[in-house]
């Protein structure tokens, strides 16, 4: 076993799974889990399973915990890195008073724990390591369940009074569809991976016809993952595709929408679904700013997120460089 | 005449008017001048014009311009200081091509001039001098005849490529009203003054009722000022008060999103409706944008422009600070 304090943690804490990995000084991954995030337990269950990932990665990477220079933690939730808590973190069982995730985690594992916001670790990493290098300024756009949204300006997060990057609760449609957050016409309310399956249940229960929960079934999930949303888009699934057209169209909407307010150099798309859906979904969504951007001669760059699946990871543990 | 060289000269460069002061080291006006733009002439005329208005406020103010420390100016187009340069300005006469605009003035006022945009030099004014002195961040919405923007984040602005605050294309309604800008559903599409003048035309054609354009005939003017929506709202005017109301709205819509985006501490309302219609219309935007608050819990203060109508030229003259 290495005893190696350069190396560091990254836990990416999301409402279905826990992804941990250990990097080195050069960022290279050199171990990593997942495990499923428990649907019971309470915060200190999800905390003993995350550490229990975090030993699994660090075991793969040939390292000890305690040895480790940190581990940082990409949470939802309200995340406060100076207490070490983290409160209503959204689908996370029981999870809405402050909880000590940083203590907790640190008796576990026997390493300091900095906490940070998934969106916004995920944007971090994306600027520094990934599809971001390149630009001074940039957004982040997260397409999974809900739509998150980071912002770097000036080569530094832009994180308002802490709350900035909701770019899912742009309002695209004045009196549009219902959103989940109880307001309406959100580009969350057309493209949220939530949203879209709620309207595929409402389209089959007035009679549409879609392979989509089928291929949920086939799959032993209970959910539209994003790689049945991609399956079903490769079968030219009807619905399937007209849904997506209409995420798209909202994304384009949105995300011009926030270019001509910040005149960004770049917009990333990250992700589950802007990940499993790579390059040729980017370029669409590119095509479906431009007729909304007021600078359309320049728009911005697009690209897809390039660190992939494990930019939240990286973003944690790049919390962990002090 | 005073030789005071702390003095410096500020001219706001409209599509209607040029607005000049004169201001002393605390930043108080010690003279100014307002004249027509000039519908004719080109760029050179528009230039001699301009320093004959800032003449006339240097006359008030009783320092010779020469003596000035420096003259600013907020001008609407591509504003480019270094090469003292504006090109593509919108509503004023034949003005596409560069012109060297610094270049003119110094020639004619004999102390340096220096350039920038508009509504960014109305934005740092506010900021600094006018109602968002307490903030560090701030959006401030120019609501006229088109609806300009101006972002400022940890106390400085920030410009993007250049072309950030276009919050009037913002679009707020996917599909729906034709902004003049070419677009669709823009938030200057419903509540620009231009757009919404446009509007009224059209419901007189199909025979709506309103005074709007009596008041205008009355007053021997060929658009519809702020000062006539005004008055219009004042006498109960149904046409002005749906138009008014609509524009209220999609106000609302736009300038959440924005906050949803940015979280900054502050939203301040200005250009020739905002200060018109002073706080109580500030506090009906306030109102339409809290439905669309991702945070509603904790809303931005909603302000209106505390220097009125001399914030461009306040602007302007901050530029010459150096």
């Amino acid at each position: 076993m290495s005893t190696d304090t350069k190396m560091r943690g990254g836990i990416d804490l999301g409402g279905t799974k826990i992804e941990a990995i250990i990097v080195d000084e050069r960022n290279e991954v050199r171990g990593s889990g997942r495990e499923p995030t428990p649907t019971d337990g309470g915060p200190a269950g999800v905390a003993a399973q995350m550490a229990k990932v975090l030993k699994e990665a660090a075991a793969a990477a040939e390292v000890e915990p305690a040895s480790l220079a940190g581990v940082g933690v990409g949470s939802p939730g309200d995340v406060n890195d100076e207490a070490g808590t983290v409160a209503n973190a959204g689908n996370l069982p029981d999870w809405t008073d402050a909880f000590s995730l940083a203590a907790s985690l640190k008796d576990a594992l026997g390493c300091p724990v900095h906490l940070g916001n998934d969106v916004q670790v995920a944007t971090r990493a994306e600027a520094e390591l990934g599809a971001g290098t390149d630009f001074s300024s940039l957004i982040m756009v997260a397409w999974g369940t809900g739509i998150g949204g980071g912002i770097v300006l000036d080569g530094r997060p832009w994180l308002g009074r802490g709350a900035a990057g909701e770019i899912g609760h742009t309002v695209v449609k004045d009196g549009g569809a219902h959103c989940r957050c109880g307001r309406r016409g959100c580009l969350e309310a057309y493209a949220g991976r939530g949203s879209m399956e709620d309207r595929a249940r409402r389209e089959v229960a007035k009679g549409a016809q879609t392979d989509l929960f089928t291929i949920m079934e086939q799959r032993g999930r209970t959910r539209l993952t994003s790689s049945i949303w991609a399956h079903a888009l490769e079968r030219g699934d009807h619905l399937a595709h007209e849904l997506i057209d209409r995420a798209v169209n909202a994304l384009g909407v949105g995300i011009a929408s926030a270019v001509n307010l910040l005149d960004v150099e770049a917009v990333i798309i990250g992700g589950g679904l802007g990940v499993r859906f790579g390059q040729p979904m980017a370029e669409r969504i590119e095509a479906a700013m431009k007729p909304h951007l007021f600078n359309d001669f320049r728009p911005p760059a697009v690209r897809v997120a390039g660190l992939g699946d494990l930019g939240g990871a990286m973003g944690a543990a790049l919390l962990a460089t002090g």
